[in-house]
Order: C-alpha cells, then structure tokens, then sequence
C-alpha cells in the first residue's frame, strides 16, 4: 500500500506539503494540489492511518476533541480523561482545535481516519441538528455542554456539563446581594447559541428577580474567546461607561484580562469595580485580589465523561445527562457597592 | 484473545480494578492483585493494546510524555507537537505525569503498550545515563530540556531546548543593569540535576562577572515545581530576607504565584521588589504589572522536537541537538534600584 512518502516522492514534493494539499490547506498551489491528488488516485494512496485500519476490525481509541486549545480551565479535564481512558484500557487520541472551530466535523474525519470507537468534545456549540451530528457514526459526549438549543434527540447522545443559566444566575446574584445594580456581563456574545448565550439568560433572570431592569449596553461583547478579545473589549468599555460597578465574566480568563484593563484605567478592584466569574482555573487564585468565582468540578467533568462513554462502548449502558454543580471561591474581588455610588 | 473485561469478569472485579491491579497502584490489595494476575495468566490476556498491536507491523504513533501536566507553558508545545504530528501522517499519543514524574519509565512503558514508533518527552532529567533510557527502546527527543548532567553519547538521542545557563545569565544582567545586588534566585532546588540548576549556574555566571559574591541564603528553594509551593515559599522568604530588592524566578508560573506573596505582604513590584522571569506563558501578559520575562518560541520548540523525530524515523536522518533564543519581553516588573536601597 502506497504511503504518504510515496506520494511526496512521486510528486518531488515534502511530505508536509502533500499533507497540506490533502488537508486543503490554503497555501498550497492549485498546480500542487492537482499534481498530489493525481498521485494519491495512480497509487491507490489511503490518507493517514485509515490504510492501516483496513486490516483492523477495530482501535481501542477514543477521541478527545478539545475547542479551544490555550483554555487553561480545559488542562485539568484533560488530564483526566486521559487518565479514565488508561484506566479503563482505552487509548485517548487528543485534536485541538481553535475556539471557534468546527468541533463536529473535525471530530467526524477523527473518527474515521483514526477508526475511533468513541468521542469526547471537550467545549462547543449548543445548537446541533440531528442532520449535524449524523457524520460522527459513534457514540459521542458533550464535555462542559449540551444541546439546549438544538434538536437531538437525548437519547441520541451524552452530555455532561454545570447548568449554565442557574450557574449565572447564582454569579449574578453575589453581586445584587452585595449592593450592585449596574452590573456588566463579559462574554463573547449575547447571542453565540452556546455557553455565553446561555449565561446571559442566568444574568438577565437574576437582574429581573431583583427589579432591576436590563440595559443591553451592560453586555460587553468580545467576540472572540480568548484573553486579547475581552482586554481590548473591557479598556473600551469601562471608559464608555464609568457608571458600572460590577462586571459578571463568562469565564476566569476573560475575567483576568478584565481585571487588567481595569487596573490599567486606574480603577481599583473591588473598591471601584468588583468581579466574578466562573470556572475557577489554578491561576485564578494569584490575581491580586484572588478572584471571586465559581469552581467547576474539572476532573470530575473528564472522568464523568468517560465513564459514561466507556459504559455505552462496553455494556451497552445508556446515554446519559449529567449535570454537576459549582463550589463558590469567595477571593477578593467582590465589594460591597460604595454609598457615595448609590447615591 | 482475551480483554479486560474477560479479566475483570473471570475475577468479578470492576474494569478499571483490573487495570489498576496491572499497573501495580497502592489500592488495591494483595488478594486481588494475584487474582487478577493468576486470570491474566489462565487466559492469556495481554495487556492494554499490546493484544492488537501483535497483529500489526508497527504503529503510526509517537508518544508525547508530558511532565508537569498543569504547567500552562506546555500546553502551546503540545499544540504544536499535535499539529506537527498530523501533518506528518502521524499520530500523537498523549501521556501527561507529575511535575516530578518518572519520564523515562513512564515513556518506556507507553512505547510498548502503544507500540510507539518514536517519543517525545515534554520536561524531564537532564541527567539521563544510557542504562536508564535503554528500556525506551525507539528514537527520542529531550523536549525543552537535554542531557547536561547525564553520559548519554549526543549521537543517541535528540534534543530541543534553550540553553538554560546562558539566558538564566541574560535574565540576571537584566537586574544588575538596574542596579540591583540583592538578588534572590525563585527555583526548586539548587541541585536538582535539571532546569533550576543550569539556571543557578547562570544566576551565579552573572553575579560573579559584575563582582557581586554569591549569598547561598538568597536561593529560595521551593522543592516541588508548582505555583503553590513558590506562593508559600516566597512569603516566608521574603519575610526573612527583607533586604532583597529583585528576585528572578526560573518560571513564570513561579513567578506569578512570587508576585501574589509580595502583594500579600503589603510590598510594591517593582518599586520595592523587581522580579523577572524565563518562559513567556500567555497568563504573564496580564498580571499587573505585566511580567518581565525571557519569552521561549514555545510553537517552534514542538515543531522542531517533531521534525527531528520524524526525519530520523522516515528517513534514517541523524539525531540533532537544538538551541533556540528567547526573547526578551520588557514588561513592567524590572524597575531601578531605589537610592535610598543603596545607602
């Protein structure tokens, strides 16, 4: 059977490149291209391990699709679904993918190149269509989400996850029980049909409890996941809008990059502004003041999530939803609203 | 051919009972450990993924062996080791262990039951001897680390890191170019065989060549490599030794986690106290101020690690020692030594 290196050499091209050109990488030459899948047609080339598999009726792997590679609050989960693998005789195989990346399809081509018996995805989108999901042909689970805005079937599929609204919720109303009415939301977007969207509803379900009415203009909206994003988004926005005192961020990164712009404008924490979030990553605890939030139960989520798999892959168990519940850190960077501020 | 689960239902003991019988963990007591291993002897059963790897020439993995799995610094090396791997039609195996972790054992034994056609190690010794690593038994690279204290002959292994002394010295001329001469060391150990004590002798280098003479009392050792033993230890330390006017730390984490204590203790970086690091994890762009660090090509480190890897398995090229720079990022936590510090 031919190998990649065949192809590389029947071409007078690296290795790397025919990789490219089969994986449709931009900075590939269409003259390339041609030239690489004419080869892999004359020499009945299989890309990556698939050819290997032909003679296997099945791996022991199961795929771990991580959305968001640098999120340090994935680490630990990580960590330990690589961990229940081992110990139930599974082999992990780990993709990493961008924040916004597309977690279902490359999943799909995981699964098959790697003949995968099952899939994690650690971190993605709320909404899949049964249509979404009908290329991934294994049992598969959803790790820090679920489908509340899709239409699977629940029995098609696992989930294990906090509750994102009631988590929010319970964010949100530390800061109202400590004075606060003007209170801003950090998140990529009010509307991304995922863990952002779902935590603004928490938001505006406590703001509403407690009578207090919603300024959309409250949302700060970084667009993008990632610590850059919601720096530049929050130095923007707390000079736009100097009246609030208090900000809810979607995450501790998020947070921790807020905290930053915030002290940069020469605002103190949480004398002028307080903060809290959820996630409850290691670093949190070495801001200065130590982060207020909401700890999920990292390694608990990865093993959870294996479990489940493993039990549908050997015994035939059921799907199944699992929902765990946050520890709030009390940290620093909460404060009582000032009187003069209320007044 | 027998499974685990054969096993784990010939001894009517869970799964993952078995598997943690086989990989000799405290918890399980002797009754069962000999259960199971007079079943894995009755039905034949061999181990983990040996069984289907009989049956096949060879794999087309290579074994990633993380030490230190919650070191954020890692986790854009593993990214980049992943993507190198994929790209070169291979398949990673993650492996993440301890800060303090046995890599070698660990790599070796993942070889054999992944049938690894080469690994990586992620953090490790650098004093390797040939009988230690002969069980590895496939081609390997040290991955941020080399063989400084070890016999290993440089034609038997691969390497790809920075040269740990030179920019420990760079980091240090750094704080006596502002005039500091109190200048602590953050590290583990001063003789852990490994990372710190190259970048000891580098701290020592630069103090020697300005004519400051070393104070073994100014190393503050926090002998294991995480964010919590560096908190503790820096707050007593400080405390001791108030005199010290600048501390580098061998790790942004460390440093990180130094920044807090100093903070706790009512002290003002870097007014009173100046701290730089090695390492340019993300996290350091926004402590406040933002950290002074040496900034490691950390994407680079894993593509090379992955590139020498493959060229000597697919194409019987040599082994290869790497030395990448840093790069100096100035940030805000390097200011002058006050006057009044020099009377």
């Amino acid at each position: 059977m031919a190998t990649i290196k065949d192809i590389a050499a029947y071409c007078n091209v690296a290795v790397s490149t025919v990789s490219r050109a089969l994986n449709d990488h931009p900075d590939v030459s269409a003259e390339t291209r041609r030239k690489v899948l004419d080869a892999v047609h004359s020499l009945h080339y299989v890309p990556n391990n698939a050819a290997r598999d032909l003679v296997l009726p099945q791996s022991d792997s199961i795929g771990l699709v991580v959305r968001g590679a640098e999120n340090p609050f994935f680490t630990p989960i990580i960590r330990a679904v690589e961990k229940a693998c081992e110990d139930l005789g599974y082999t992990m195989v780990l993709h990493q993918i961008p924040a916004g990346g597309d977690e279902v399809g490359e999943g799909a081509r995981l699964v098959q190149s790697k003949r995968l018996r099952g899939l994690i995805m650690l971190g993605g989108r709320y909404d899949y269509t049964s249509d979404d999901v009908s290329a991934i042909g294994v049992p598969f689970v959803c790790c820090t989400y679920t489908n509340h805005f899709g239409d699977l079937d629940a029995g098609s599929f696992s989930s294990v996850s906090i509750d994102d609204k009631a988590e929010a919720y319970r964010a949100v109303k530390q800061l109202i029980d400590n004075g606060h009415t003007k209170i801003a939301i950090l998140l990529d977007s009010k509307t991304d049909r995922s863990i952002s969207e779902r935590r603004f509803c928490g938001y505006c379900e406590a703001l509403a409890d407690a009578g207090i009415s919603l300024d959309e203009g409250l949302a700060c909206e970084t667009v993008e996941f990632n610590m850059g994003a919601a720096f530049a988004c929050v130095e923007r926005f707390i000079a736009e809008r100097p009246d609030i005192t208090a900000i809810f961020s979607v995450a501790d990164t998020m947070a921790i990059a807020a905290m930053k712009a915030i002290a940069n404008a020469g605002r103190t924490i949480p004398d002028d502004i307080s903060i809290i979030s959820i996630d409850g990553i290691e670093m949190s605890l070495y801001t200065v003041p130590t982060l207020t939030t909401l700890v999920q139960p990292k390694a608990l989520i990865g093993e959870k999530a294996v479990e489940i798999l493993v039990d549908v892959l050997d015994n035939g168990g059921k799907t199944r939803h699992v929902r765990l519940e946050t520890t709030l850190r009390p940290g620093g960077t909460v404060g009582r609203v000032h009187s003069v501020d209320l007044a």
